[in-house]
């Protein structure tokens, strides 16, 4: 697997300026890519701060430097909250916020932060969540029951409202769900603690829809979190077709394969795997050949543990002949290697990435 | 994810015996744990050596002092070569196997090996393969023509025959790729260059169908070298389901996630997720709480980047509370963690391994 590099420095660049254009702080989602420096390269680049989907990818970060974080993920486990007390002690000047969907997740935060004896509190964001999916309130009355706990523990703040939109099967839902955000957001207006109040939605297919977030009519400032992660290496697959980026965004991972075996024709067996690349969201598309010629009229029909199957009628693959790949899905893409050589156009290394899962 | 300890000693010591019984010698896959702490037990047990997917994985494995192993895949790239002309020269004592299934790949290899200046020729066995499926000559006369090419070849023996009888789609198709075997072994009884040809098969689903191999009328002695992998940890998935000693291996692997919201009846979110556990293969399977209870009744419908999704109507499941899963397929179990604790049979952690992926 190769990371392309201006490709990867361009995906930065426009969603930067996307979200400057459209009012957004960008904390984009670290579990993406789970590698320090393109964590500091979209900081760099302008990112409010990030988004770790756990207390252990948020550790990651604060290692190498975050000062802000949002945890967008519940966090339950005593481990976790001992972590969150100390490092929000330690350092007075670490903005971190975590979700909260129910009053049994708020009154074990309190709990274990208490015995901590932790000292700050954390803010906290109400999550909403659409019926028969993921985490999240599914309504108004929920969502003020969690809120109304979230104020009454002494170790927990109530700083604001979060969804994920992507988890919704349509455009459709998505609004649906961010309206209720803004709808619950009107509803709880006088009992956020925070003197900004941080309305908060992720993904990377439906971050075109958040203007209404921020149109929220409340009587304290608020800023509009979006969290997206996989706008930074784009992808030949899932974001290909669903990115309201994918105009503009150029897809910066590549796997690099070998024709082991021509078996048959129209077979031709190559050694990228499941080892190798995502096979969640479609498989790897064959791209090119090391000379750059197009690989048209090959796919890719298995994924196994040591090999691809690529089958087709394309241009002629012989055994030891290298096929560059497309990916679907950067988010299984990074977590397959602890280093990625980062290259420039012409395929030469010029650094390399690691990666911390 | 835990390993159990009692149970991988327990594996471990009923396949050696199953293959001490039925007349194979052992080279347990690699690439399911690619941890040289179960390979050192695999081998003290009796193991004659190892089987590796690639020449990097053979790479580990000699990095850990292993004698013999089949790369149980085609080796034609030239760094890949390399290093195998070098070891086999530094080590004379080194056994090193590689398949070859085309004239163009034992070509290559020759003139790769060649350049190299290789003195010790490599051990190559001709694959065969299933129609359809992935590499290996399909037939008796492709298999004779890459048999003639690698005895032809300076800096290859032709050292015997392999197949991969997993990718059979039936034990009918299995026993037919054995036969396969079988009639191309006799077909070219006078052109092997071994004192000892060696016979090789894999799988963890159809070793109970080899012993056709160990019937092979060849006028030099030969040897079966039985390949599976997944015995060492077993499953409570696919191979719970296909393997031929389902009634005595015992599954060693456990996943542990918290439970983190419940956003409705009949859902629980766990944090256990794509990056901890296999899913190709067959989700997890709910299998116990902390206090060792059943969790009959719920199962697992859906693993995100960073969630599973539990439904059902089983015991009552609080956030906070602790989860134990079955995996399904242990190779895509291990390449998801670089050390996994090992625990006696209370779940004390009595010590660790490493993965090498």
């Amino acid at each position: 697997m190769v990371l392309h590099c201006s490709a990867l420095e361009h995906n930065i660049a426009v969603m930067a300026r996307y979200c400057a254009d459209h009012g957004l702080l960008l904390a984009p989602h670290g579990k993406t890519t789970m590698a320090p420096q393109i964590f500091a390269a979209q900081i760099e680049a302008g990112a409010w701060g990030m988004t770790a989907a756990t207390a252990g990818q948020a550790q990651v970060m604060r290692a190498f430097g975050a000062g802000r974080i949002v945890i967008a993920n519940e966090v339950v486990d005593p481990g976790a909250l001992r972590w969150v007390a100390r490092e929000l002690d330690a350092d007075p000047g670490l903005e971190l916020l975590a979700l909260v969907d129910s009053v049994a997740a708020v009154e074990r935060m309190d709990r274990v932060l208490g015995l901590e004896g932790a000292r700050r509190r954390l803010d906290v964001l109400v999550e909403l969540g659409v019926p028969g999916r993921r985490a999240g309130q599914r309504g108004a009355a929920g969502a003020r029951e969690v809120a109304a706990a979230a104020v009454r523990a002494r170790h927990l703040r109530l700083a604001g409202l979060e969804c994920f939109e992507g988890v919704a099967g349509s455009r459709l839902d998505a609004d649906a769900l961010v309206g209720l955000v803004v709808a619950v957001a009107a509803d709880l207006d006088g009992a956020f603690e925070t003197d900004e109040i941080t309305v908060s939605a992720g993904g990377s297919v439906y971050f075109d829809r958040l203007g209404p977030l921020l149109a929220c009519d409340l009587s304290r400032p608020s800023r509009v979190l979006a969290r997206s992660g996989c706008y930074v290496t784009h992808d030949h697959g899932l974001y290909a077709g669903a990115s309201p980026l994918a105009h503009a965004l150029r897809p910066a991972l590549e796997l690099w394969g070998e024709v082991l075996s021509r078996p048959e024709p129209g077979l031709a067996i190559v050694n990228a795997r499941r080892r190798d690349a995502p096979y969640d969201s479609g498989l790897p598309v064959p791209l090119r050949r090391r000379d750059g010629s197009p690989l048209a009229g090959w796919t890719t029909s298995e994924l196994n543990d040591q090999h691809a199957f690529l089958r087709g009628d394309g241009p002629p693959l012989g055994v030891g002949d290298l096929v560059g790949f497309g990916i679907s899905h950067p988010c299984t893409a990074f977590d397959k290697w602890r280093v990625i050589p980062v290259v420039d156009d012409d395929l030469r290394v010029v650094s390399a990435i690691r990666t911390f899962f």
